[in-house]
């Protein structure tokens, strides 16, 4: 079995593409940054952009490619958008009718002109709390990040409206200011937290019943905090109920050319 | 004379409404951001919005009005684009044809679907400098900052190309450190530094003949630092020659609602 965590993201991208890897992507590449993938019709993307600009917390654009475009140069020079990502799912009018491994079909369709849009990740900005020694709760228990449906509006733009979905890492309450002090540094993957232990505050009762993801153990002297989720975007997107999207399947990302550290600057 | 430091950002954009303030906005409304305006045709918007995209360090977009809207609801609460600003410049085919107080009849034509963009202002850097004891010699001296093309390229978007444009102060060594990682903080306004003390690195080899703006002395002991400037997607978009634009005129900028602060975060 390769390295995973050793090859780099232009390495990882090829066996992607080549159908090695065929799994999610979660820590491969060590210290390079991961995206979430959204590819809509040039239709909804003027929409859809803006959308992103006016919430940057929850929806961090990292890369707009050009309309029919199948490459992010600035992210990942040489990427093939629709054979670099190990599992894609197709939606139309907001139901998912397929995954695939490879969406190239759908890119080749001159009748469609299609718009990829590359969003920031919470993995960027764990790796940058394990560093320093502050524990992420999930990855500990093997299982997804728990996300709840929050009271915080979006701005909306044109077709698309909605709350602000929002992870929650249990963090001891020592480790909290540090916990703050580093997300904020990385804007571009979520930055600081929205709330720190007030849940009620912004609209979540029961943080053993997560709205998406999975339940995690929270122990004696931590505080539950919570950061801007990248499933927002999704969220309200899939709400329009779009003729036609294309996102990655959750855990397998487009790995980058661009380091965590990087996106600091 | 009223203290223009001490109004609030809607008392001052009433009293440029009203006609009576009809000069530049420096030092304006002491804390909050001013924003520099790009207003485009519905056509250009989505070009022009991808460049800001892929540049956001010389073109760092604050806000994007809907496209025929008079106001950006997030930075300007109850603001008039058309009338809030001291001085209008209106160009067609990349040539100013007129200055204006008001453009309120260019965005009440139906026939132009007019799109607004709020892009971010070096005063707001500015002001953190000054507030942590760094001199800035342009503000020193009483004339605009100097200006260099370089040849670092700008990722293009659609017709959208060129190099950055900088702005230069002549920082003490011992503040250059400083200088750099106050900037740092605020990428939402340019962010830090492109180069230091290396300008023939960036393709500029006469610092005492700036492309825009006026010289300023530099002393011994003082190194050049270079910001990407806010003019850069103004001449980018003027290489275009787009049928129809409407910028602030220099100097007379948008005065927003946001804390400079605030933009940290």
């Amino acid at each position: 079995m390769p390295d995973y965590a050793s090859l780099s993201p232009a390495q990882a991208r090829a066996l992607i593409r080549e159908g090695k890897i065929d799994f999610p992507t979660t820590g491969m590449c060590a210290g390079y940054a991961q995206g979430n993938l959204v590819v809509l019709p040039k239709a909804l993307a003027w929409d859809f952009l803006l959308f992103c600009q006016r919430n940057p917390k929850s929806c961090p654009l990292l890369e707009v490619a050009d309309a029919g475009s199948r490459t992010f140069p600035q992210f990942g020079a040489g990427s093939d958008i629709a054979r670099d990502i190990p599992r894609y799912r197709v939606y139309e009018h907001g139901v998912m009718t397929g995954e695939y491994t490879d969406v190239s079909a759908f890119f080749d369709d001159p009748s469609r002109e299609l718009v990829s849009f590359l969003i920031g990740c919470s993995f960027s900005f764990e790796s940058a709390l394990l560093e320093a020694g502050i524990p992420v709760r999930q990855i500990e228990e093997g299982v997804n990040v728990p996300m709840y449906n929050t009271n915080i509006p979006c701005t909306p733009a044109g077709v698309f409206s909605g709350n602000m979905v929002v992870s929650m890492r249990p963090i001891p309450h020592a480790l909290v200011p540090a916990a703050a002090a580093i997300t904020a540094q990385m804007p571009r993957v979520h930055g600081m937290p929205v709330q720190i232990g007030f849940p009620e505050a912004i609209g979540i009762s029961d943080l053993a019943h997560p709205d998406y993801g999975d339940a995690v153990t929270i122990r004696e002297g931590e505080v539950p905090v919570f950061w801007p989720c990248g499933v927002t975007p999704q969220n309200v997107l899939m709400q329009s109920k779009p003729a036609f999207a294309i996102t990655h399947a959750p855990g397998h990302m487009f790995i980058t050319d661009v380091k965590n550290a990087v996106l600091k600057l």
